[in-house]
């Protein structure tokens, strides 16, 4: 990445979550963008001018106008091979679904050309998104995942892809031959990976992440070489935690001797201290699992669409923001329909809604402030300093064209945003940076 | 309406329900129109001819191609002059929203410039949708709820509007003065819409209702005054019902002396025999009232993302299709922030996952059939034989090229129909029918 790129000024009207409770708003201003980083945000443009080293007049100033700049939205958890049969199977709670619909289908992967153009199509439509980073699962085949790390490096995206692992529980068609044999893919996987970094193939904005399915597809041996594989080559992990009830039934059965669902993924090294993972839904996750979440420092990807579809349930967002845990958003493709975080913010406040009024009372719903939080920094902080617009935060950015949503109602930048929230299909996306370099 | 336009054939790939639980598909098949009533589905352009009783050379068959078409979407509930702000305020319950969102923003419509803009607005946004029948809440304003009726009427949509009625529990900005005064501008509104129809101004597709807003908004001496007119002019009557708890409690306190909150409408006579009447919502509606509104033939509104935006609670469809109530879909903006019935069906599907989740195990999740039959069929018999393409029915359809949502998974024509419900944004609208007529 050269300089000459990463350092520049965007204008217009500037909106990024600081906390869960705090958004910051700011009409007419100006993003500062040096070597890819933050500087901040100033009202005039001489003060942004100020904090750069560089000479000003070579300091590039985007004028978005009246359009909305908000930080890069962030995908915690989606299955790119999944992406092209969005939307269909939805009459399926979740192990029937992953049956019938997605084993079969992701089978296919393991011929290249067919992964090609179904990845071609996934990594292209997700460009039109507000997403600017995400965790992403591929299949068990390495070839076709280092191909999906590769489309999502030349579409400038932020993205920890992995391999997926399992060996047990799946078809023949999926299902890797042993322990050792998908440990040995895993490891050819990494070492591929590698060599494309360094041929410059990847860029290092694109990271491989150790990714056992759930634990219904691993054996315990396989769990223990990818959790020593991940503490010892400092990768992060990504999987599934007790999304549904009869999975956790069945994880119990499988694993009598696990004191409750986590402690799978801790026995194997998964929990946090010192790998850092993220687990996606924690939908019914017992006193016992959220403390160690907690004390694992691990991330938690909600996805309230899938757990909806799914008839999964709904997570207890509110307790987990109580509790402080790493909290962020995922669309969950395909147990999520939709691409765009910004639907899953809506959707999660919404959740949120029915589950204060079904479930419990004493847990009141999210706010817009607290589901922008969760899509932006909070998913962000996965990724070191990112999704948000403070001093030294990665410049990840999208402007958008809410044009389409004037009416005659009087509308604040507060307001604004709340209707891009909602209704994200009549933004137009106009704009997209990561780490300052424009991508779209 | 002239002949020629309204017979004709429509060419493509045919879906409509009969039943919620059977939806006829029809690859690549003939669509006849005749004087804009459907006459059956065929497989052979020679057999579709053969039931017209025109000359077949004179008959224009129109050839979409790939594309699908399905009976016209219904809107059994929803607010216009809401419309403007959609998706705001969703961080409040139902009685806060009324009263700092929604009655302020109502009490504008008094100024005919403003309504004029806002509802020219409105109707342009519903054109593009796939809608072409609905149930409408104007204001309290005959003169702007007039307009609205005009403005719909022109775009060629199938419509009941209804000026709303409200004599207590309002600002003074908009509450009406008196019962009486209530009821005289519902006078005025009716006598003037007559005079529109006489006129041509007004197509006979658009016809006016009665609406109290709901029993808080509404004295017993309005209603029972506005019941009376319903029963002597054979009018048909919408308003809300049972929507949340908070409001059902305040109904209670109001009208001490009611069973329920439906025996309110009951004594004003707006619960069915002879008035057909349709209330959105019922979400918390006891043993009683579900059966008062079976036995009065009610239709029931199911809005399911304004209860959740609202924190309502989820209606329990699953035991409505049971009792065979009449079952229809609302978008109820700007309760809900969605115009798209589309969604309308997707919603229903997912909450009522959760209802079946969180709530009662018995009431099993309703399936794509039984929300597609809703948002078609269902509400479609509010306005007599509207809803579906079988021998006899109003041909209203809507064409849509949903090529946006190829890939490389294998598809037939229910899978297209699942991915456009659930992802409606990504179909393009390319034609648009009522009664025969083409409207877009």
């Amino acid at each position: 990445m050269e300089e000459k790129n990463t350092t520049h000024i965007l204008y217009g009207n500037i909106v990024y979550a600081v906390s869960p409770e705090k958004l910051v708003f700011s009409e007419g201003a100006y993003l500062v963008c040096e070597n890819g980083k933050c500087r901040g945000v100033y009202d005039s443009r001489e003060d942004a001018l100020r904090t750069l080293s560089a000479q000003p007049e070579k300091v590039p100033v985007t004028d978005f106008g009246d359009r909305l700049i908000v930080p890069g939205l962030v995908d915690l958890h989606l299955h790119a091979p999944q992406y092209a049969y969005r939307g269909l199977g939805m009459d399926l709670e979740l192990v029937e679904w992953l049956n019938t619909v997605t084993f079969p289908e992701e089978a296919k992967y393991g011929e290249i050309t067919y992964a090609a153009q179904a990845y071609d199509d996934f990594v292209t439509d997700m460009k039109q998104t507000a997403t600017t980073r995400m965790c992403v699962f591929g299949t068990v085949h390495p070839e076709a995942t280092l191909l999906l790390a590769r489309k999502l490096s030349e579409a400038g995206f932020g993205a920890y892809v992995g391999k997926v692992n399992m060996d047990r529980n799946a078809p023949d068609s999926l299902c890797e031959e042993s322990a050792t044999a998908s440990f040995t893919a895993t490891m050819d996987y990494l070492r591929k990976f590698a060599f494309l970094h360094s041929q410059g193939r990847i860029s290092e904005r694109v990271q491989p992440i150790i990714t056992p399915r759930f634990i219904p597809s691993c054996t315990p041996e396989l769990m223990e070489d990818l959790g020593e594989l991940a503490t010892q080559q400092n990768l992060k992990v990504q999987s599934h935690l007790s999304e549904s009830k009869k999975e956790i039934e069945w994880v119990s059965e499988l694993e009598p001797d696990a004191a409750f669902y986590g402690d799978c993924y801790a026995k194997a090294g998964m929990m946090g201290n010192p790998v850092t993972s993220v687990m996606a839904h924690c939908v019914w996750s017992s006193p016992e699992e959220i403390r160690m979440i907690k004390e694992g420092g691990v991330f938690v990807a909600h996805c309230p669409q899938s757990n909806t579809n799914l008839a999964s349930g709904i997570a207890p967002i509110r307790c987990y923001l109580k509790e402080g845990l790493h909290l962020g958003l995922g669309t969950d493709i395909a147990g999520g329909f939709s691409r765009s975080i910004f639907r899953a913010m809506a959707d999660a406040i919404q959740v949120s809604k029915l589950y204060y009024r079904l479930v419990d009372q004493d847990q009141k719903p999210l706010t817009l402030s607290e589901a922008f939080y969760m899509g932006t920094l909070g998913g962000g902080a996965f990724f070191g300093k990112v999704g948000t617009f403070l001093d030294g935060y990665d410049l990840d950015a999208v402007v958008l064209d809410d044009s389409g949503l004037d009416s005659v109602f009087d509308m604040d930048l507060a307001k604004r945003l709340e209707r891009i929230v909602y209704m994200p299909e009549s933004a137009a996306l106009c704009a997209k940076y990561v780490q300052g370099e424009r991508i779209l």
